[in-house]
């Protein structure tokens, strides 16, 4: 099933269930008011939505009205947002290009760091940022929605917590990272909202497409109307979704409703001429600059301006959009 | 006046009104059930919460019950956790210990970290850890919480949007940090689920103690039933409340219920000889290794075991426990 929250002006919105083509909505009255309450008690209230659902897809859902994905997001707010580096060769082209190494252990522990969760952006609300200097870039990821995982589970274990996935649009402040990270407590103003798509979807919606924690699909990138980005989610995410949840288990519980992301989905290009090329694109534009370094010594494509648009989209097995778009424009900060 | 959840096997328990002087509780219903929502319409429920502590402490509410602070917290889980290092000694005292200097840097721009809050831990859970090679310390803070406040807010105006005040354990598995700062991405495995005070009160249950940000009163560490730390709060604290919720909000808004803490409460010694001595102990272990470690060349105290305890309080100005104390134990994985 496919879920949403409508926004009504209230802080946590109303939980609808979506129908599979995105066309209507059905609001979930009477089962949960919000999508929070869903994952806290998944077993008893899911087989409730998943009933309305086959009534919505059937047409025959008495109050559904038609879906719009500009007033909807997944989850407005939730508990927990840790995201992954889950795609290596990402790691691997923003290093080489500044001439660093990757080293070993990158291989087999994650890359993973704690983000914001108190305020999460629609898929259409501006991009708000103070100053177009901070290096503004998009980051187009997938993202799971967990139920409760204990301290101490394996990969496997945590992969049966997943309960959800959506797409995140995870913004970054790239000319506020180095000397954030020099300071080696980890990203933080570098970090705005990050954005999700209209709605969340249970594995069942991915058919085939999932594969045991990796998503076969392809992501789609869109900046200022230009297809920039092609990538493939499944095969290269060096980490999948059970090992990056089992990493944040190692010390601590994971709790119904946190949010789990991937990293920038990333594809290795081939080389033509010793040089580096990618067949399907990017998602991020650090790694086009990345490229671009260590062709030509430096940088050519410049980061985000306001007015800039970033649209990120991925179409299921059957052609159709999964998750809705996110569709974004960076703005200024205007001081109220 | 005096906030708790009262824990009763749900997610997020009920929301209850405390006495003054922590001996009796009242459960809010029929204004609201938890105290998100509390923080979530400040402006319209506080007056009502405020009525009936009044109520409470007049000794004429008609359900009061003894208060029992093994049975609540301040918040069983928030959307925001972002805990600050403000107390610019401890690190000066952690660097020196590995003969690194401070950069100027550090004295003008807040260290912050993002840490975890959809677990958070009662004042006295236990503190549960895979394994005691992790290095196990505590780590005794002042944490706000606050209301919601804009994106590009001052320091004078973030100090508005502090609602309540409280005391955190930040646990801090010391093994396991420098291996996870190499990385750079910042803590994760490393910092586990944070604990807090019983209660979280309003600014004016502080009365004169609450500075412009700073709380001026002792912070008192006792460690397997011995006090290590009667730390002074106030006047060391590099950065106020205020400047630390104006860093968040640099590049995006906080909202409503976000945790924000004060870093290792840490006062600097007197030296005497050329070796530093510490009037008034400390607030985490590490910070007594530090020392060790400059005087001696090495550090002589070993971090927490299995069964070992940490109880953190802070008196008001009229000798009173303000929050209730947290009192912990260090505990194994129970693999279940």
């Amino acid at each position: 099933m496919k879920l949403a929250t409508y926004r009504d002006g209230s802080r946590d919105g109303q939980l609808v269930v979506v129908s599979r083509d995105l066309s209507t909505a059905h609001y979930a009255t009477g089962i949960a008011d919000r999508p929070q309450q869903v994952l806290d008690d998944w077993g008893f209230l899911s087989p409730q939505l998943q009933d309305l659902y086959e009534t919505l897809n059937g047409g025959k859902a008495r109050h559904a009205f038609p879906f719009d994905p500009g007033c909807a997001c997944a989850l407005p707010r939730a508990y927990q947002w840790a995201d992954g580096s889950a795609y290596i060769n990402h790691v691997e082209l923003v290093r080489r290009a500044r001439g660093a190494e990757v080293p070993a252990s990158f291989y087999e522990d994650p890359l993973m760091y704690q983000g914001a969760s108190d305020e999460l952006l629609g898929p259409c609300d501006d991009v708000v940022v103070p100053s177009e200097d901070f290096g503004i870039d998009f980051e187009a990821e997938v993202a799971v929605i967990t139920g409760d995982v204990r301290m101490g589970s394996t990969p496997e274990q945590a992969l049966e917590g997943i309960r959800l996935v959506m797409l995140a649009n995870d913004v970054s402040l790239r000319n506020l990272i180095p000397a954030e990270l020099a300071k080696g407590f980890g990203f933080f103003q570098s970090k705005p909202a990050t954005a999700f798509s209209p709605v969340a979807v249970t594995l069942d919606e991915l058919g085939a497409a999932w594969d045991h924690g990796r998503v076969n699909l392809t992501l789609q990138s869109t900046w200022n109307g230009r297809k920039v980005g092609l990538c493939e989610a499944g095969p290269e995410m060096t980490f999948h979704f059970g090992q990056l949840i089992a990493h944040i288990c190692k010390t601590r519980n994971v709790r119904a409703g946190s949010i789990v992301g991937s990293g920038t989905v990333s594809n290795k290009g081939i080389e033509v001429d010793g040089r580096p090329q990618w067949p399907k694109g990017y998602s991020c534009i650090a790694e086009k600059r990345a490229i671009e370094t260590i062709l030509d010594g430096a940088p050519s494509t410049g980061y985000m301006k306001y007015g800039d648009t970033i649209r990120i989209e991925m179409k299921g097995l059957d052609g159709q959009s999964l998750f809705g778009a996110i569709d974004q424009r960076i703005a200024p900060l205007h001081k109220g």
